[in-house]
Parts: C-alpha cells; structure tokens; sequence
C-alpha cells in the first residue's frame, strides 16, 4: 500500500477561549504553521464585528491549515491538511491549548490514498 | 438531535485535467462558489509554477472552499466546507465538470454537531 498524499486532520474544539479575538486566533495560527516547518504562503483572517467568529485560512505550500470560530458556542472547527508527512498533530496542540479547548473530538482523513 | 453548524465535505478527484492552469481552477472555484450563493470574502490561488500545481482557498463568511491539485497524477483535493444550510454538492458538481474528473472520493462531515 502507497502512502496518500496528504493526511486531513478535522478537529472540532469546544469549551475555546478568545474566539472572538482575530490577533488570539492569528498568532496561534502562525504558531502552529511554525511548529509543522510548513511553508506560510498566504495568511488570511476575517472577523465578522465585535463579540464575533473569526474566519482564517493560512494557504501553504503543504496544503492549508483553517479555523472557524464560534465564539456563542465555544467552538472552533480546525483543519489541518498537511502534505510531505508533516505531522498535523502538533499543530492541532498548539491550536488547542491557545483556545483553552476542554474538548476535542478530532479525524483523520487519508487524501490522494492511492498515490505517493 | 440539533442541527450541526456547518457541513465539510471532502471530495478526492481522480482523472483530473486542467489542474497546472490556475485561470481553469480559479474559474472553477468562483463559479462554486456563486452556484451556492455563499459570500466571497477572498480568494487566494498559489501555483508552484509550469506544469505543476495549483494550490487555493477561497474564504467565505459561511467558511471555506479550497483545492490542492498534483498534475503528475490527475488528482485534486477538494473541500467545501459550507454553514448555514448551502448546498455543498452542487459546488463539487461545478469543479468535477470544470476539471472533467473521471472518478470522484467524497464524504461528508457534520461540524459542531451539537449545535444549530
């Protein structure tokens, strides 16, 4: 059996902390880029107005990395598609512990499975 | 049971053409994402250059949709992850037809299940 091409890790955070806070977000997300080795090409967030979600997709070259937030639930939803046998997992750990996420219920996904 | 916040789906194209062409893909993509009506906040598309890949997200106030192409295999990631009831198969059907995608892999996925 072939490696896949990428592993998707889908991770959904409940109980998070500042996900109303587009810098909180934004410097986790640069943390958790950073800690991969993956290479940051383009970086955008969006904020939908006081006490609101934040919405970010870090575009890399490995594939990207995303959050939507949910700041009335508590809840983020991260994925973090990495390509080249980055591991996801660390990232995903960064993430957590910035948001103070009590919970964490995450999958992985094999993409382009028959290939690499 | 409630609603889920948003639903993810992944889809794995197969017999993929056109995916070293980023005018093609970022065609594709904007014609998505107008089909389900969602909001486009920005569309950032990276191509590793001649002959390779093409890798892009188009952020949207109802999430994301982003795909990451490998021309050597004719294959293309794809995810459409959209909140508030948009219909997510109807932007695959759009990308499969553009990238005339012989074989498609998908799945989809409740976010924040608890919620909605």
């Amino acid at each position: 059996m072939t490696a896949p091409l990428g592993i998707h890790l889908l991770a959904d955070l409940h109980g998070c902390e500042g996900l109303a806070n587009p810098a909180r977000i934004e410097a986790a997300l640069r943390a958790a880029v950073s800690a991969t080795g993956a290479t940051l090409l383009n970086l955008q967030l969006h904020h939908f107005g006081p006490g609101q979600g934040v919405t970010g997709v870090a575009l890399l070259a490995e594939s990207h990395l995303s959050i939507h937030s949910w700041p009335e639930h508590g809840f983020a939803a991260i994925d973090i598609f990495l390509c080249g046998g980055a591991d996801a997992g660390v990232a995903l750990d960064i993430i957590a512990a910035a948001l103070a996420a009590t919970r964490i219920e995450a999958q992985r996904v094999a993409r382009g499975a028959p290939f690499g």
